[in-house]
């Protein structure tokens, strides 16, 4: 920005005088063809944004952004519900990104900073390169990352614990008799996928039953292929009594193929999810499932970028946001019929006006 | 702001010359020394946000707002989902608003395009008062609102038909053969239950159904609401074989009551719920609803917004984004159970980690 255009070369350029070209970017009254010939000037030398981004550089902008992975995944949007009112009632504007899980996207986000379009950044990447964070140490305003970081990365962390979610759902399902505990996960070369899979033989091993490969079966993390996984591991696998499913997606697909098989739900075969979305509480029966606190952990981290944009100094913070098990139907319902179709069987279209 | 701060009070102000000021607002390489002077007095003067402001008046801030009444609720959720991805492809940054509905909110978001801190604004507005219009008339940037306007409003403006979704719903249910269709509408003060009940009105006529007063049942827009009101509806007209719900939560209260009476849906009763939310899948049976076109809406409005950022001069244009019905198992199904419990009775929350 030192070579970049200056005042000078803008007068230059655009034939008036050094004072001319400083009143207009002042926005002090000057004559309008001045003003039309310093604009263009300007804007042919790219100027005036570093101008405006330099004198906003030591202001507030009384703006903060917010990059998810995807604006249509309710888990962050059960996190930007928190976020925007705790930043509404400070005074900031919330700016909204959604870099669609690219790594390109969120690190041209964390560079952008250098703008100074805002005065501080809540991210949630899908998962943290070492261009995130080469980029990170060099970020020009404060940063605070939703997710997980490696151990020693210098930024405010928000992070769930989907391990110990799952132990929880397994612990439930246990207390409730069920021995043949399987897991529908996602795919193992994802975060969740890993976390959720270590968490599931750790919970056996807590409960003293046995890890048998046979009960478990991956699928991606989508109703259809829930549906698809799930019937493939009754196929195989009948006598199962539990269904642990690794999110609220995959657990709705499950649904409506014990429902085709005519299995009751629980009494023959419990259900959980994972994430609380709202559709948990829409299905029916209604869905048990681990909430990983997305409203909290948007809450903490609005807050704590909060904190440090009050000029607080202190050492970046890592806070963990426990699951919890929201019990429905699914698991400790009764008398749930199990005949009927699936609840997507029937979808068609009708026309419109 | 023309008696407002000049570079000559500040320079007044922080005992530095005309020149530093100059060199400070415009980002040159300054003693930090003097940046501080200059920024404090600029500060205590009010002056620099002006001269960003100024500054920012004639360029592109390259962002458009978007302001919603209220970030929970999934129709508003939907457009934005459209709307993101829209001016993201366009080189625009989202800013995110919710009023809360609060018509104070909204006007003071219309004139805050005063401070130019966007190109552009998306409104959503619950209902526009002679304030926003006033308010409207003299907005600093071009508006787009999503929602219903008097005639003759000079905005850009994307509408829903509810009215027409409502006679969509009840010429199926018609034709389905059923002829004692009740109304579960919302509140008739506001706008979406005025519309709808307008519609419903409009549409037994158009089929040759009589208008029964005792068919109409008045509930809030929420689903606890829909269970007491429908309970009501049932106990007074247990002959009745359709419900009309106004929104997809009412439906799934409907759901709620029908099954815990022993009522088999859609056998004996058939529901339709309005706005297809996700929620309308995610039932069980899975709910046949009114799709108003949100998603359509927000992108829709996105697309006249960035005509206008492109310089187009034309005639506020109106848009009005016709109802779709989505047919599924509550009213087209069969052989659904409607034994057990309600959704929502056994809610229980385990305790965290």
């Amino acid at each position: 920005m030192a070579d970049g255009p200056t005042i000078n070369t803008i007068a230059a350029r655009a034939g008036v005088s050094i004072a001319s070209v400083s009143r207009v970017l002042n926005g002090l009254p000057t004559r309008q063809e001045t003003v039309r010939k310093v604009m263009a000037a300007a804007d042919e030398l790219g100027y005036v944004r570093n101008a405006v981004a330099r004198s906003l550089k030591s202001r507030r902008t009384h703006q903060v952004a917010f990059a998810m992975a995807d604006v249509g995944n309710p888990a962050y949007l059960a996190m930007l519900r928190e976020i925007q009112p705790v930043l509404k009632a400070a005074g900031y504007r919330l700016v909204l990104h959604s870099t669609d899980a690219v790594a390109a996207d969120e690190i041209d986000v964390l560079r952008s900073l250098g703008e100074r379009y805002v005065d501080g950044l809540i991210m949630s990447p899908l998962r943290v390169t070492d261009a995130h964070l080469e980029t990170l140490a060099a970020a020009r305003a404060p940063v605070v990352i939703i997710g997980q970081v490696p151990e020693g990365t210098p930024v405010d962390n928000v992070r769930a614990d989907s391990r110990t979610g799952v132990r929880l759902a397994i612990d439930h399902l246990y207390a409730l008799g069920r021995r043949r505990v399987a897991m529908v996960n996602g795919p193992l070369d994802t975060v969740p996928g890993a976390a959720r899979g270590a968490g599931y033989r750790e919970a056996l091993e807590a409960v003293g039953l046995p890890y048998d490969e046979d009960l478990v079966q991956i699928a991606d993390f989508y109703r259809p292929e829930g549906r698809r996984a799930v019937a493939e591991l009754l196929a195989r696998r009948p006598d199962v009594d539990a269904l642990m499913c690794a999110n609220d997606l995959i657990a709705l697909g499950a649904l409506d193929v014990l429902r085709d098989a005519g299995r009751r739900v629980p009494e023959d075969v419990a259900v959980a999810g994972m994430d609380d979305t709202d559709l948990a509480a829409a299905s029916w029966p209604s869905l048990t499932s681990v909430s990983l606190g997305s409203a909290e952990r948007g809450r903490v981290a609005a807050e704590l970028l909060l904190e440090r944009l009050n000029g607080g100094e202190r050492e970046p913070r890592r806070v963990t946001v426990p699951p919890r098990l929201v019990v429905r139907a699914s698991t400790a319902g009764e008398g749930h019929c199990a005949e009927g179709r699936s609840a997507e069987g029937r979808h068609a279209e009708g026309s419109g006006a």
